[in-house]
């Protein structure tokens, strides 16, 4: 039961646009997948936040800093502070969601923390500006504070938005004034070397109605990509520095910084009203999904610089596709559905949620994913519960990582996890993604209300009850996934609908009681990858519903990832929970060799005396919670 | 003309093994490709590597470490010391393969402004121990002090097998028994983050005679993998520090530390005549060339860390394969040649020299490859000769690196060439790599001379004229190369003799005036991957002779490299100056596309109408030498 009546519960809130989010208190998630997932976030990973970033010095950080004298004992690395507002974010959501009287205790406790490091002036970090630290924007290259400060605008929001008062708003309104005065039009005309700012300032901007922190967010944005940010051995791209926003085609560099930028730039775009720059960032998102990103949605497959590479360059090997990517392209993602209506921005959140946001927690909510591989050569190791992995990358789940990003990135998404499913406007509901949920809200017509019930995505069937109507004609939309088009019935009363290309659109008075039954065709397909990728010529993968399936094998079942091939022409058979069946050979181990040792040869590899054997592929956001494990997305083809 | 006649000058003189490395003083190359990178190193990269360390006081900090006081004003990385050693070792070479007396003054001044920043007691390095740094041996993980003082005492050994004096050999034994005596029996347990002083200390005690330095380098090898330094983010396999050498089962971790320490444990083996030490290297060598290298043999495919992989893990895309790594691979499998007298090792050193080390330097001897991708996704940028790369990898060959280890690297080898093409033993000569040149030796039967001349590797055929003979039957043995076993043959006088696997031996009186000819079969052939490889499933590469060819598309050409396959029905035509005709099939652009437009769908990319036309191959040691363009190494097959 949320406590707050707010009717602005939702994590990003354009003032225009082709389609007004539901709110939290408009959508509740009410079993299924995406809501098992945000009762182990509320039930565990809050918890874990809180307790290791406590255990680290990180919230004792801003007390320190509160007192003068002690900032060498700063413990962590200058971006811990946007951890603490990611978190805070994450419980306010998840308050707004539960009505938890203790979580808005913590938050008004934590905000009180947070608060009393702030300088007289507004600025507010914990790591520059006092005596022995480094001055205030010394490092904008790399110090983060505007990064830090974006996130502690976007957990402000979040707070006010639940309506659980303004103790985190007054500090966020004096943080961002003072941004605005050091970087406004009389002031300093540079950028963080970390996008974030960006899209906080507009948010704020929307939720406080201040002219002035969209104003800033548009300088922001415009001067990105005219030089202003040192050079960097990877490169001016690696900050998004090397081309101004409405010129580039493609998003490239730091994937995380590329996605948090072109999501500012969308949410000054709409709310400027700017067809150029909206159309900018649509031409880049266009271009890196069809040419740089994983069949999961992931996206920036470099380890060295956490960055997109070029055209094509997908290696499934150590494929680094952070999950903070992940999070940031559900939010361009979503600005985008929001500002053009167009059905394929929901598909591409749905894929990334099931594939990259959903596969990184692991079962208890206290480990995870940081790069999400689509190959694993080697067996993960155990997680010991209280090790921090200095890698980012390789291995299983883990508990926490030097750079801890992605934790309270996707513990602040599950948390507000409702508020991605469905939108309205003036006519009436669109579903975007399906869950079982309960959403009602009110259109200019009247209010509405509607049932979900499913077991999607292990299975295809959707069956949407209306629990109230406005008493005339009013219109619901389903989206068809990408993976459905063309193999999608809707009913309505039993009554067989047209479905339209990518949304089935219901029209009439459709009165409290209608049932709707949507049945999506889950059926498993072969995936095959543009023949530009050369990582993956000659394999196939297997998509089922939104998921995208993969090999796993367990260290203990003896199956060497390395020597397998699939028989297509043996077919894919659906299994009940979700998994598919296929016939494996396995190849023989001795391959082609050069005279002085190389794995090379003049005749290819031998297939011959390959031995046959069924095998089931499991969804990827599955793979390693059997146990240590190998695993293979991308299949090669006998 | 050598101005020294010292027996002695050879990059590496093992005291025992199966063969005798012959000396600058035995082998002078005449002509060929070789012979042309010599004089080019000679007369362009010398110049370059003492002009650009001068510039950038690198040179400067020797004088100013002497004066006390200035430390602060250093320029340049903890390791640069290092760069000024390699230069000198490839002077000092070059000197001795050209007798010059500038280089031999050059040389002395250098030593004196070298031994000006010596401490009493012998410790040398010029960023750490004076006031205001970091105290001495304070971070041995990432010090490099070790390091540095490894290749001052390479220095010293070439400057002295030079017999030009013993100027810098006198610096190098106060370093070595500093180094003894703080980490020897009686101090400290411990070892440098980078290896590379223990194959100089046992280089050293080959040349001076002294077993403490040989007890030293044993020390460290056997030290190594025991979890003496400090935790990274990388792992302890980036430093070898996760397993001890005896025990390692292939190279790991960061390519260019694990040949180092390679070569250091087989010379430690070979003169305390440690048979389980050489079998362990020989082991992890055979796993290394077998699972983790390129076919040109780059080894270490990460650009994040310089490491190598896991297991069959070398994408084409980014292959870092470190110019650094190509050399240390030659050293190892030079000291394993002498050691065993095993053919194949001499295989490797050719492959690594064709198509790692020559790549490396542009035809200016003024730029260079750090890294050797074998797929150019994007037009190489045109190299600014005054600029200084910030980034290791991508692009063109570049006149400086940030960290520029590479370049000096790749000059003492050249410089010292001459030295590992033949060897001797008490029965006679063994040729490994064939090149026009000259040599002469004593045998314990009495003096043998040689005149090779060919236009190999662009054509097969090698022409041996003995000019001296000792009177009595002695052995000539020439390597028959991997590529053309069972495809060699020999005559001596016109009259056909036997070839062996992996030798061809001739034993006779071959008196002066014997004209021997091999012939080798340079016709190109298709190489495949092993299965495993799955970067290039699918693909094949072209391999002729020694070379490795690719497909270099310069940027006017039109070419997109995306979109090719080469029809391997179509066969392969030599051209006249080491190229291979093929004929590819280009593609048409548009591939499968997920409905959410990501590159993956149902039906595969379509092969049909693609257009047919003819392409020629060049020997991989030249692309990007006509100017920007792209590359691919291995080819998609039609």
């Amino acid at each position: 039961m949320p406590a707050a009546t707010s009717r602005t519960a939702a994590p990003a809130l354009p003032g225009r646009g082709r389609l007004r989010p539901l709110t939290l208190d408009e959508v509740h998630l009410t079993g299924g997948l995406w809501h098992e997932l945000q009762a182990v976030n509320g039930a565990a990973t809050l918890d874990h936040l809180r307790s290791w970033t406590e255990r680290l010095g990180w919230v004792q950080a801003f007390t320190d800093a509160s007192a003068a004298g002690t900032p060498a004992d700063r413990r962590g690395r200058e971006f811990t502070d946007s951890e603490i507002y990611k978190y805070a974010e994450a419980v306010a959501w998840e308050a707004a969601r539960t009505g938890s009287p203790e979580l808005l205790e913590h938050l008004e406790k934590l905000a009180a923390t947070v608060g009393s490091a702030q300088a007289e002036d507004g600025y507010l970090h914990t790591a520059f500006g006092r005596p022995g630290q480094p001055e205030r924007y010394s490092d904008l290259a790399f110090g983060h504070e505007l990064y830090c400060a974006g996130h502690l605008l976007q957990a402000a929001v979040a707070h006010a938005r639940s309506g659980a008062g303004d103790a985190w708003l007054q500090i966020a309104r004096r943080v961002a004034d003072q941004v605005c005065d050091r970087f406004g039009p009389a002031g300093v005309a540079a950028v963080c070397g970390h996008p974030e700012i960006e899209t906080a300032l507009v948010e704020l901007h929307r939720t406080t109605g201040e002219p002035r922190y969209l104003q800033q967010a548009a300088m922001f944005v415009e001067r990105r990509g005219r030089g202003t940010l040192p050079p960097h051995e990877f490169g001016a791209a690696y900050f998004l520095d090397d081309q101004p926003v409405r010129e580039a085609q493609v998003l490239r560099g730091h994937a995380v910084r590329a996605l948090y930028l072109a999501a500012g730039a969308v949410d000054v775009a709409v709310e400027t009203d700017d067809a150029e720059l909206l159309q900018a960032v649509l031409t880049q998102w266009d271009t890196t999904l069809a040419r740089r990103t994983y069949v999961t949605g992931g996206m920036g497959s470099r380890h060295q610089d956490e960055a997109f590479s070029d055209d094509w360059v997908l290696p499934a090997d150590r494929a680094y596709a952070e999950t903070c990517a992940g999070v940031a392209g559900v939010m361009l993602a979503w600005r985008l559905l929001l500002a053009t209506g167009d059905a394929r921005h929901a598909d591409v959140v749905e894929r990334l949620l099931y594939n990259v946001v959903a596969t990184s927690p692991g079962d208890d909510g206290r480990s995870f994913f940081y790069a999400n591989t689509l190959h694993q050569r080697t067996p993960t190791a155990d997680t010991d519960p209280d090790g921090e992995a200095l890698a980012f990358g390789g291995g299983g789940r883990q508990p926490w990582f030097e750079v801890s990003c992605c934790l309270p990135n996707v513990a602040r998404l599950l948390a507000s996890l409702d508020g991605y499913l469905a939108t309205a406007d003036d006519q009436g509901l669109q579903v975007h993604q399906y869950a079982s949920c309960d959403i009602a809200t009110d259109l200019p017509a009247g209010r509405v209300g509607l049932q979900v019930r499913t077991r999607y995505p292990d299975e295809g069937t959707v069956v949407l009850t209306v629990t109230e109507a406005p008493g005339w004609d009013w219109t619901l939309s389903l989206r068809v996934p990408s993976w459905s088009r063309g193999r999608a019935r809707v009913t309505v009363d039993g009554v067989e609908q047209a479905v339209g290309h990518d949304t089935a659109v219901l029209h009439g008075a459709l009165p409290a009681g209608t049932t709707i039954e949507l049945v999506l065709n889950t059926t498993p397909r072969w995936s095959h990858p543009d023949a530009r990728i050369d990582a993956v010529r000659g394999c196939v993968t297997v998509q089922r519903g939104p998921d995208v399936l993969c090999l796993d094998a367990t260290a203990d079942q003896g199956l060497d990832l390395d020597r397998v091939a699939v028989d297509v022409a043996a077919g894919l058979t659906a299994t009940a929970d979700g998994g598919v069946g296929i016939t494996l050979q396995v190849r023989p181990d001795a391959g082609p060799r050069d005279g002085d040792g190389l794995p090379y040869g003049e005749a290819p590899h031998p297939a011959a005396d390959a031995e046959q054997r069924p095998a089931t592929l499991v969804p990827y956001r599955r793979w390693g919670r059997a146990g240590s494990s190998t695993m293979r997305v991308w299949l090669p083809t006998a």
